[in-house]
């Protein structure tokens, strides 16, 4: 039985056609369950005399995996398998967002006031006093997820059309988890002038911009200039998102082992977009040694020969100015917070760590050291796996900043805020349910959002401010 | 008792506190009625011993209307108004759309299939086949309705903020009429290049694009441009939306008065984007004497003095090298089409008119000539209006074009499917339904849209093509 989890990511329904002889089913799971397969759910769709229709849904690992469990299914006496559906394709065929009027389209009153010629009278007061316009449209409550498609999860620069199911799958969740109302924009450019000026000339409509898979370092100029040229907040979310929810869980993971913020040595391999955001809020949060590791190393900064934007990371963290490899680098730190490849942390490593050490490792889909390992040395591991505990999820974060900022009518969203958000998420864990294997909440725990949200919009001075 | 009937679109409730005899309710309606209002709810909101509180829910015809309504209940014996709340600002509040979810997210697996990590295999095999991204996310549902708020309703160039309620209202009757997933995009610019940049831009996410209140001349380069460079459906509304109903409005006016299109003289008041549209239009389907008129009078082709668009414009019509005023113009015409400014027809030249004159009187919210004067000398009229028969509304078309693109995946819309579409509305009006004041199907009419789909998707020759 293979090692890796199954997924209901890569869940097939089988239509299997049988012997009318129900104990085929026993047979069937038998045979799934020793290839490593699980199974959900059986449906008998039809019964006859002479034969069953039965549709089993299960899970398995990847396509090679499924094709193995149709193979075994198929090999059980009496049964064949006569189609099988991929259940992740299926709930995408048609989209997974829609458009649906909030008021009530019956008749021609009802279209007097909600078009011609009654919205003639709010357009004409929204002319007068632009200022209510967020009050009377849906700006005041919506987000725009912007991509450009050049960093989409794992898969890189697959394109705006490619990029479209993930956006879709945020503007779900955004409605779910927030009550925003959040639409994809899937830019067909990614020359940061043509992508600055096309999130500003859409800027009236929303109340807010998320972006989202951008590559760095484009990302962080495009943000800069949006935040400087717009009046709604602008925030991307693979940066800021993450850089929160590595916070909050490493608060918590200070509370399980019991050190101080201000005391670490953290080590940050990966200077992406994730990296930067991250080593920015930790400094932010008191955080005084960090050294940042990527390909060329430990980032010192006194490496002129380092890119614009690493050196200026690496000016601004690695104290000592250490040199050298990984190892070097996670040699005596407390804390170690991957955001860079697959397996670029040696196991063994961690022996080398401080005592207590931390270890986030939240490479996906593939971590840079495999979560269980990491665990027979580190006292608290997290990485951004839902097989695993402690799973690092933007889930955490994203809904409840942009509720709080939308709430708010903020027109920035300010490091403080970020500050106070990693913080309210940390609390959501109850002093009594803290322990190695829970740091961070469940994302179903609605009390999230909400705590998020009141912290983002909560009536601080820093508000707006920058 | 005001001339100008009342709206819905103006519906103010008022609040009512007043003395323990529900006769009191008698005593407001019979105020309300005397003063032109209309009565639509009374509601009861709370009854004690020492009052009532009710709320009286009325159409007025304007703001000063409603005063003078409110002004009179609250002279009513016994009565006190507490509030006066305008039903249309009321609706309005938090916007008239919301994206929702299609898909459950109730749990991990749920989660897993619409987002990470399950989206990733729907993103990767789109980077592989593009060709299925309308398949498999919303594109292959969804419509911007894009302007720049240049030239909004009546209200003229009230700018992209003041634009989002007609946007928005528009979406809605886009689901509300075709089931389309439409999204309204306010641009902050008014800049020709821009906008068609803009639009090119964000294209990726959606199955066609409705241009919406754009100023002409720079809707017909926008248009043209976008038509040029996009693969998905361009329509501005304003120009071919109209078009195609009034030519359905006059197949059907043709039919009443037993004239054909070949042998009419038409006159068209008004060279902009409707007025423009309305021509080609009219041209197409095998008229060949039309004049349009406009500020300059009868635009003629040997009047090099025109702007250019109007020059075009001429060049192609007036075969008979009409010049003068619209009294001139319309002398001897067989129908007048007007899209233009208030007032411009007296209705006495009606009746210099060929016979069986068809007024088409579309300015709003003021038409060229009121209806009931025209109604006096004209054998058909119709106009903007909805307290007047015959209304020509574009809703009767849009939704149903789009449909019918979209289920087609139609990368452009042609001449050829909008004289379908005028068609096919045409002719949802059966012969014995017939007469002078209904040559148009009702907007709630459910068989308008699946018609028009038909007719704009049908398996024709020139689907795609320009």
């Amino acid at each position: 039985m293979p090692k890796i989890a199954t997924t209901s990511s890569y869940s097939i329904t089988m239509r299997l056609h049988t012997e009318p002889d129900h104990s085929v089913i026993g047979s069937v799971a038998t045979a799934i369950a020793a290839e490593g397969g699980i199974v959900m759910a059986v449906d008998v769709a039809e019964s006859a005399n002479d034969r069953l229709v039965i549709d089993v849904t299960c899970s398995a690992i990847d396509a090679d995996h499924a094709a193995q469990l149709r193979e075994k299914v198929d090999a059980v006496d009496g049964v064949t398998v006569h189609k099988v559906s991929d259940r992740t394709f299926l709930l995408h065929i048609g989209g997974k967002i829609e458009v649906t009027s909030k008021v009530p389209l019956r008749n021609r009153d009802d279209l007097s006031m909600a078009y011609t010629p009654g919205v003639g009278r709010v357009s004409k007061a929204l002319a007068d006093n632009p200022g209510d316009v967020s009050r009377l449209t849906v700006k005041g409550n919506s987000v725009a997820v912007v991509t450009d498609g050049s960093a989409v999860l794992g898969l890189g620069n697959i394109g705006p059309g490619a990029a479209l199911p993930v956006m879709e799958g945020k503007a779900a969740l955004f409605k779910r988890f927030a009550g925003i109302d959040a639409w994809p924009i899937c830019l067909a450019s990614q020359d940061t002038d043509e992508i600055v000026r096309a999130v500003e000339m859409i800027a009236p409509g929303f109340g807010g911009i998320n972006l989202e898979d951008i590559a760095a370092p484009r990302c962080f100029e495009i943000e800069a200039r949006l935040r400087e040229s717009l009046d709604i907040p602008v925030f991307h979310d693979d940066q800021h998102g993450t850089a929160i929810v590595v916070l909050a869980a490493l608060t918590n993971a200070l509370r399980v082992v019991g050190k101080k913020l201000e005391d670490l040595r953290i080590v940050v391999s990966g200077a992406g977009a994730a990296g930067t955001a991250i080593v920015t809020l930790l400094l932010a949060a008191g955080v005084t040694d960090v050294v940042v590791w990527d390909r060329e190393g430990c980032l010192s900064g006194d490496d002129e020969s380092l890119p614009a934007a690493k050196l200026k990371l690496a000016k601004v963290t690695n104290p000592r100015k250490v040199r050298g490899d990984l190892h070097t680098g996670v040699t005596g730190a407390d804390v170690f917070i991957g955001v860079s490849a697959p397996n670029v942390l040696d196991a063994e490593w961690i022996k080398d760590m401080n005592e207590k050490a931390i270890v986030f490792a939240l490479a996906n889909p593939d971590p840079e050291v495999e979560p269980g390992d990491a665990g027979e040395y580190a006292a608290v591991v997290a990485s951004g796996r839902s097989d695993y505990p402690n799973q690092i999820n933007n889930v955490l974060a994203f809904p409840g900043v942009f509720r709080g900022l939308l709430d708010a009518r903020a027109t920035d969203v300010t490091i403080e805020m970020m500050l106070r958000a990693a913080d309210a998420i940390a609390h959501v864990v109850k002093d009594e349910e803290l322990n190695p294997t829970f740091i961070i909440p469940s994302v179903f725990n609605s009390e999230v959002p909400k705590a998020v949200a009141r912290a983002i919009a909560g009536k601080h001075a820093t508000l707006g401010d920058d």
